[in-house]
């Protein structure tokens, strides 16, 4: 089994009011020092061995996971528990 | 500036709803060999240089971003852009 983990972010330019209303929060619970917050997402997908896991997860991200008109995805993929 | 990288994550046990329906749709688009999928967040801050930045991030944490009675968090701290 590989342990994949995706990260899922807004591509620069791209508005993200979550990250700006947690930024607002942090600015009034006193962290004055954040300037800015981008919101992502992180997916840990266990996943049977498999000649191409790297194409079949990029197929992944590109069909359901990530919006690739306004998200980036990355993924690096590790030697998991063994089954 | 610092850019903090902060991941959250469920911890082991808690269910995961979000997880199960993006694994379950995954196998529908057949892709049959993703056992288990678990959904957390991902955020990056931009904030000042300052010289406890590591104890303010954990109260960051445990006060808004995260919930620590279900979920797990970790961070880097990386040298920003500077300004």
């Amino acid at each position: 089994m590989k342990l994949v983990k995706v990260h899922i972010t807004l591509k620069e330019g791209v508005l993200d009011p979550q990250g700006k209303a947690v930024q607002g929060s942090l600015n009034t619970l006193g962290y004055d020092n954040v300037k800015e917050v981008r919101v992502g997402k992180y997916l840990e997908l266990t996943v049977h061995d498999d000649a191409n896991i790297e194409s079949e997860i990029e197929d992944m991200c590109n069909k359901l996971l990530a919006n690739p008109v306004i998200e980036n995805y990355s993924y690096t993929v590790e030697e998991g528990v063994a089954q």
